[in-house]
């Protein structure tokens, strides 16, 4: 059986990279989604993502595979941080990457603008724009805040790709399918600035703000991405369940807004129902597919039992570290190849099929939703 | 390895089958979950039941297994649809099918009555009652709303060998261990009659219909089905986890009904604890183990970690599509054939063991259940 | 590829044994988390785990692998139920036992005092104290029952290894991170002596107690075990969610106390991802990897998707019946071999990769977690 061919990735959902030299731990802390410093006796290395890094990026750097997390990092403080981010960005092969410039920051170190992230990747770059800090930065009087926002986000979106919200770390999924009644933002948008602004928790605020990016999504013809499932230590797990959105994806049907899940992982069944349910609604795995390691194969199984093929995009996710955008289309390509080789060892599709889902995940399904 | 003897096989949950000519995009449309347009540049048939389709439907035509949808529908229409019907359904073998009554048409066409599906199918044929419906028809006032429903159900159930519940499209599955008090049954009741009756959603109503079917059902020594897990995208995902249904498992011990808890997935590891741990419930995976396709032998093993053998049943699920009856066969044939042969590969258990439980499952379980 | 060479087994989590004679029935009784009998036309023996019990145990006892339960039974009964847990326990190959002492009988008979298990399983045994019950025999007055279990706790505990929780039974894991007022303490401590006492389910009661529990924890250093995820029908499955630990999680985080998930099922996902934001969070499958019998190797496999390889603990939370030991070992030594072997095959990790995983969760990670 000839190994699949999964042609050049559309990455439709990454931030930008540090090209930066970093200390080992501060490299380290770029492999887990805690903001803590390890347990004792424990490596952020020895995990499913750290056996994925060890796999995948010693032989862009001219080591074997699997070397030492120690010799790797040596060879790589021996190139220097921006040859070893060039080598890795240029074997990950991404065509087009779709970054979310939400963060401007990695372990306290500037992110690559956008430019020198195209330059540095090879990579066609377009942007994501990120909802609720735009909003943040709105000092409109509380009762002109929420349309106020609209028009930073309107403004700020007009030449991105997508919007994308983490009301997930915020309030939790379980978006009223009801947007909050003028009084009821005027009363919160007045709490929230007289406590001094900033980060924005307040529910009726962020519901808003969904609603009111609906709006500017419709008007400006594009998709809406929501993080959902795991991240940092600062998401509440089952309140990032996206199948608490269902209230809201109903809201959504009207604006015709297309609504992207994000990564969804350890919930991403139930995701993938909602993308078949709903023909507004797509899905990814996200950083789950590097995260999980050896695991690739098994969770793309799992999306793949009932999202429609039509309906999944690929996605690194990576942040920061080069390492992360060459372990994700890696992954994503050794990951979904096992998966089809198995599924054409049992019989259950021909290289043909397999080859039109691969194109359609890797890179078809984010051509034709995001008009790239 | 000698191939898996399944044996004949008995459906506990299916519903009728239209034998209609159909357009494409209407024979499409029954194969999702999803009641609207596919998304634009997607198909029903780029999924993975669209690939179980082409893997075992075709050949049943005389065409060969993974004949592109185009050729197939072309085949299909050559042939005519009631040809292509009998074709189909002589195909999956059905021994027995419970048939679930509750919905007449499907796709706006009338499904075929009971006795025409038996001849159609070559199965024995029997019934499964829809609670919510008989229920919808009472028409006496408030005050005897529930006792007339109650004999409704009786009448309707004297000849079935089950009742069924859709309470996890109607208001979740968190029905209360108390049942309504009669005051607010009657409350409710003049409430619903004076909104005009029609479709049932009034979480009281709901919960004393439930309580009330246990009484019924306990006289005429029927189990009740319940859905659980996903449908429609009138469902919301998370209300119909069927570990919310511990304490209503709980309140129907002292009545000794079994409760089937239908589908289940993605809940259906839940779905088998309460089998192992409740003597009352059973389970199946439905139309789950034809929607996930190439995935049906990793998911009947997630079902199987907990569940007792001798309590997981074998259903399609299928639904107007003849199709649905015999994916819904191979693929329980097929997908519990692999994952019994990896299990005696791996010396988990012996041909014998394997050969019993695929019996159990398949047919002995319900023969035994539904006192067949 | 040579197979897979596991150590010593450290059992972080358990019960103590039975060596009494018992009826066919109370020793099936022991295979399954019902308490109830089961179910007609159906025996425990049918299983995941009874297929587990009769690959591992017969062996032990002179008889082939697979031997029929009857063959198994006979051949019990004729060595004796002492030898027979003599036999079984040496073939476990347990280095270290972690006992909860929580609970002193099964099947209605005494478990044997930690000396005799220790004699009867050669395992060096230290003691885990239970919180809830030491909680439930503390008889002062109401305004000082709280400070009463913290002393009753501190003194239990100080020759112990762990404190172990069953909020989960008792309240679900949704524990507030604020602990509850002196005030709402006394006054739930008033209405439980008053009716009584006994078992404590009052959740202001039971989160008083945790966050006392924090305290003696911190002052001795211990680890608090939590019980996760499935168990008997007592448990309400969803409240058991680890996730719902998030806030209780963060309120622990200034008290460095480590929190151990035991079990997770079928949450092991998000009791996988905890471990991996929270430094202080640590996880195991405990009697997961008996029960699902030839599904170990998959179960494994989803929690060390995001867990930590350090993070993770081997146990097999056996209760009474010797068998248990041995397949609670058997399990994890063949279903984390298999799953490792797979992942050297496929190149995601080198042979000496495994080993230290596999050391890790087996014996070194408990080492260093308890200070044995």
């Amino acid at each position: 059986m000839p190994p699949l061919d999964v042609p050049a990735l559309v990455d439709h959902h990454c931030h930008s990279v540090l090209t930066a030299d970093l200390p080992d731990d501060a490299l380290a802390g770029l492999l887990t989604e805690s903001d803590r410093p390890p347990a004792p006796g424990t490596s952020p290395f020895d995990s499913a993502l750290g056996l994925a890094v060890r796999r995948w990026c010693p032989p862009a750097l001219g080591l074997p595979a699997h070397a030492s997390a120690e010799d790797y990092l040596a060879r790589r403080r021996k190139l220097g941080a921006r040859e070893a981010a060039r080598r890795l960005l240029a074997a990950a092969g991404l065509d087009t990457c779709l970054v979310d410039t939400g963060l401007a920051t990695a372990a306290g170190r500037p992110l690559l603008p956008l430019g020198e992230f195209a330059e540095a990747s090879g990579a066609r770059v377009r942007e994501v724009v990120r909802l609720e800090p735009l909003a943040e930065a709105v000092t409109d009087p509380p009762g002109q805040w929420a349309r106020a926002a609209r028009e930073a986000l309107a403004a700020a979106a007009a030449g991105a790709v997508a919007v994308k919200s983490v009301v997930a770390y915020r309030a939790g999924l379980a978006v009223p399918a009801e947007r909050p009644s003028p009084a009821a933002v005027t009363a919160a948008a007045t709490a929230w600035q007289r406590a001094g602004g900033g980060r924005l928790t307040d529910p009726v605020l962020l519901h808003e703000l969904l609603h009111g990016a609906l709006e500017v999504c419709a008007e400006l013809r594009l998709p809406l991405q929501l993080h959902t499932g795991f991240g940092d230590p600062d998401v509440t797990l089952h309140r990032a369940d996206p199948s608490l959105l269902a209230d809201f994806v109903r809201a959504a049907e009207p604006y015709a807004v297309p609504l992207v899940l994000l990564h969804g992982y350890p919930y991403h069944r139930q995701a993938a129902w909602l993308a078949q349910a709903f023909p507004l609604v797509y899905t990814d795995l996200g950083l789950t597919t590097s995260y999980v390691g050896p695991r690739a194969a098994a969770v793309l199984g799992e999306m793949l039992e009932l999202a429609p093929f039509g309906k999944v995009l690929f996605s690194t996710d990576a942040y920061g570290l080069p390492e992360l955008y060459l372990v994700g289309a890696a992954q994503f390509r050794h990951g979904l190849g096992t998966l089809l080789d198995g599924w054409r060892a049992d019989g259950a599709c021909t290289a043909a099929d397999a080859e039109r889902l691969a194109r359609a995940v890797a890179a078809d399904n984010a051509r034709r939703l995001y008009a790239l």
